[in-house]
């Protein structure tokens, strides 16, 4: 079978052509300008190729409840030229009518390629944090994808702030919620320079207090039987360990279970998937 | 059908009989002592009844994987006697070896309860946290109650501080999280009294922030159509106004969903089934 993928992203769409196993034979990057700039660049790619079905994971916010009329519909967003557009109604209209479909958000599409092939494989449950410039968080439990009046949104949940940070944080409609004080912009202002230039050992420590507290916010909502984050934030070298370490620390102990306490090497985790994780998990989607 | 229900609590167990639509016609409270003694009691209630099934929701931490063959055993608790205790085992050995059982925790089974007959009535999802001596938390995603490495223990979680406070916070385990910060144990040590004599209203204010971000982050997560908040903190009037007032302030807009702008007094409720939550909840466990 032949199935295509798009990775919608607020700076590039990614296509793809795969597999059921989650094996991609082909695929493109496209720059995201305005809608129909973009999805021009979209139906070239996939026209006079024999696909079978597609699976979208789009940045949000997006209609994912199937039972709306508005499914696959971008909602109100701060990309202004994207603001309700029907990117779902928009691709279907290029092909067959009986063509499966289907759509989520580009984070929960990669929370699911992880547990379909990746890091969380064989398990029924886990989260995926992106740490880029902003702060996108998926999940899956019992097998299957969050929803419910919308989808995840964690990215901006509320942590507690650390005791040298005093940012104000970047979030324009909290200020210093997680994503205000953690993802790469934020990083960004307080610091003066890109993440890859930071080389303070203190803005590395903060930065994985921030993160420890978002696995343990995850852990102690969702129970996930694995947690993982990607993003661009997270090619910091030895990152992942030093949230892993705040993780232990401040969660000390509370949750008994071995996952967590002996083997939380395995349980915080970087993508099976790499930067993959969004496109497979997009093509996951329609399986 | 005769459905034996028990919410099993730190204080108090509450046994009762009831039916298929949530209608209880007898029950009993027993005080919690050591696991031979309230069980004891609790088989005397039950003895000679007829029942056709059982639920029961229980303080966690509690196994709530059928799978394992610890299904329904208490797991490492700071109540020492019943540490380890196989709840579930120890009650079916009194009962037909067929009859059907079903554990969870008691604050899942009043999500739950909630869910089937409360003030989450015919959604799929809804989000239960009870706020008394301490924080607990229950969870319904999809129709289905959420477990995975274990069950939700959202009322550990981080959240920001409120800029007046330096209470230092009341969990052994980590301080100043939000049962740390919020539980009716918590507001005792800061302010020197009990909740029912709290008249301040600076406490009330400072309450009501830390549940409002409960609820932010509770939404961000799950996603769910429904925030309901139950326990004996709640009693205070004028609270649950002051939690959405405070919910829609420090969300500012950034979930552009009705039921959460424009209709919040819908949306973060006192529970439907008043204290009998638990009871009903683990009641319907077992339907
Ligand atoms: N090696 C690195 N170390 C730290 N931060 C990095 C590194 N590489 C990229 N970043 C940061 O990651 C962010 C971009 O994340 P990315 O996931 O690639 O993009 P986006 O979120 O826009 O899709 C930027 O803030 C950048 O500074
Ligand atoms: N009217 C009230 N106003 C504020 N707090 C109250 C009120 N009534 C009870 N509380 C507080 O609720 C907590 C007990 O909660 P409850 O849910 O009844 O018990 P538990 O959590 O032990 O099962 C105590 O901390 C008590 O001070
Ligand atoms: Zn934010
Ligand atoms: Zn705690």
């Amino acid at each position: 079978m032949n199935i295509g993928a798009i990775e919608a992203g607020g700076t590039k769409f990614v296509c793809g052509i795969g597999n059921e196993h989650g094996e991609i034979f082909e695929k493109i990057s496209i720059p995201t300008r305005n809608p129909v700039e973009t999805i021009k660049d979209v139906i070239a790619f996939f026209d006079g190729k024999e696909i079978d079905r597609m699976g979208i994971g789009s940045f949000g916010p997006i209609q994912v409840n199937r039972d709306q009329s508005d499914y696959g519909t971008i909602l109100e967003t701060p990309k202004t030229a994207w603001k309700y557009f029907p990117l779902l109604q928009t691709i279907k209209s290029y092909f067959p009518k009986d063509m499966p479909f289907e759509v989520d958000t580009d984070v929960n599409a990669a929370a699911f390629g992880e547990l379909k092939w990746g890091a969380a494989k064989g398990l029924d449950s886990c989260v995926y944090f992106t740490v880029g410039t902003g702060i996108g968080a998926g999940a899956v439990i019992d097998g299957k994808i969050v929803h419910g009046l919308l989808h995840p949104e964690a990215g901006h949940m509320f942590v507690k702030r650390h005791p040298k940070d005093d940012f104000v944080g970047s979030c324009p409609y909290h200020g210093d919620c997680l994503e205000g004080l953690a993802a790469g912009t934020s990083m960004k202002e307080r610091w003066g320079k890109a993440g890859v230039d930071i080389h303070n050992e203190e803005a590395w420590e903060m930065e994985a207090y921030y993160l420890a507290q978002t696995a343990i916010n995850a852990l102690l909502t969702y129970s996930p039987e694995k947690i993982i984050f990607g993003g661009g934030v997270l090619n910091h070298p030895g990152l992942i360990e030093k949230v892993r370490e705040q993780f232990s620390k401040l969660l000390n102990g509370y949750i008994k279970k071995d996952e967590v306490i002996k083997n939380v090497e395995n349980y915080i985790v970087l993508p099976g998937l790499g930067s993959e994780a969004g496109l497979k998990g997009s093509l996951a989607l329609v399986l």
